[in-house]
């Protein structure tokens, strides 16, 4: 199928899929039938900015995520070199799982709440053992995560599970972009823009050249473990730049040729 | 509804839920309308063991299951005393479960595998912020779950989740015991028998008197973070007794008063 950018809406009639066209101001949403996962077929209907939501633009059973994948990132949290503390693989449950502008929720219990905003794909069809050149035949398109992280409960724990996977700390969006040559992974921007007290600040200012484990690895090394569902989300790691976030802050994270990804911080 | 065991069963038309009644050798699956989430109503329609196989009693969007809650099990896998190791939350994917009696394969790269017999529960609807002393509003019954582990990964990897998420670590079976009176859970038998060339050994002989947080606090703990669906799985930790298994191998865990869950193990 020729490249789009698929997303999921709420609409005054209910919820679909759609292409989303257009740009953030004069966006336009063209329900599909069915799913994205086979060729999407327009039913005609459309709706413009304004008479649409953006959610979460797929519903993963799971959303696998890479840990210390990023040498820079590993630097900045982990005090130590990337050869010495490999990527890790944990997983982020589909209830962690929210919507572009939706509200990131931080409990009372979880402190030192940082955003971290990470390239991710979307998984097209069941799939197990991929060869790494073939990862492109596995995956529907690129969208955004923040891997949102409770810095002291990650510590605290050990295992990252709880501090990495509470209700709404894994936004997703805005899109899934299907122009799986579109980006140059191995020299791709990946930004993060947070505003406090009203002021917007760029946190984050990193790039794909950061990255220890490519797609391909990080596909295969994944799938030798885990059957990927269609609609998974496999997420590549964070680079650094990595900072907390309050409730009545703006987390906004860029990844320039696919979009942002924007959420408010609120106190659950 | 009066106490009974629900299973998921396959017979030569389908799949279903069923009640689950007699025992092991001359069972009988009697068809449930629906899921188990509502009054089952049977449909009059009934099988008798042999002419079905009894699934995973649940089709969870996630396993969500505690490291390091029985004190035992700290002192023999971490070499330290609980109170210096508090217990942990981690991730099982739903792409884990198996049922009973189907093989537990073991990839090449996952070395030094092990079995953990746990007491688990299954949720019986949308639950947040669950009060402890409520637990049971939450729990549609009780189940059995082996938290298939490789050692090696666990240790190497840091994070839990590949080394007890690979495809088929996470037996559940082999039906849900309703009845939440049932077991005196502070004095409840875990056994596990493990048979290697032939000879059967019992290997896990422990007792949730060893459990650390206990049932509701456990509900509680997660429920704060996650929340917690229908049909959702949660462990509550490995006693004492974990040992390695190899293809070839059989493995049972009996927790008395609800039942035996048996896998074979075999190469991936």
């Amino acid at each position: 199928m020729s490249a789009m950018r698929l997303g999921r809406i709420a609409h005054p009639e209910g919820l679909c899929f759609a292409i989303i066209e257009g740009e953030p101001g004069s966006l336009v949403a063209k329900e599909i039938a069915g799913t994205p996962f086979t060729p999407p077929e327009p039913t005609g209907r459309e709706f413009e900015e304004g008479q649409f939501r953006l959610l979460a633009p797929t519903l993963p059973t799971k959303v696998v995520a890479l840990g210390r994948n990023y040498a820079d990132h590993v630097a900045e949290v982990f005090k130590e070199s990337a050869e010495h503390l490999p990527p890790t693989i944990f997983i982020k449950p589909s209830t962690s799982v929210i919507g572009p502008d939706a509200p990131i929720k931080i409990p009372d219990f979880a402190t030192n709440v940082e955003f971290e905003g990470e390239l991710a794909v979307v998984i097209s069809k069941p799939s197990k053992n991929i060869q790494p050149e073939n990862w492109k035949d596995h995956v529907l398109g690129f969208t955004i995560c923040n891997d949102v992280s409770s810095r002291d409960l990650q510590f605290q724990d050990g295992q990252w599970a709880r501090a990495k996977g509470i209700d709404t700390f894994c936004p997703l969006g805005p899109w899934i972009d299907t122009d799986l040559d579109k980006l140059n992974l191995d020299d791709q921007k990946i930004n993060a823009y947070l505003t406090h007290d009203g002021k917007r600040e760029q946190k984050q200012d990193s790039n794909t050249d950061q990255m220890i484990v490519k797609m391909g690895g990080i596909l295969a090394e994944i799938s030798a473990s885990y059957t990927l569902l269609p609609g998974d989300v496999v997420t590549t790691g964070s680079p650094a730049g990595t900072a907390p976030m309050v409730p009545g802050d703006h987390i906004e994270i860029e990844i320039p040729g696919i979009g942002s990804l924007n959420n408010p911080i609120e106190r659950a």
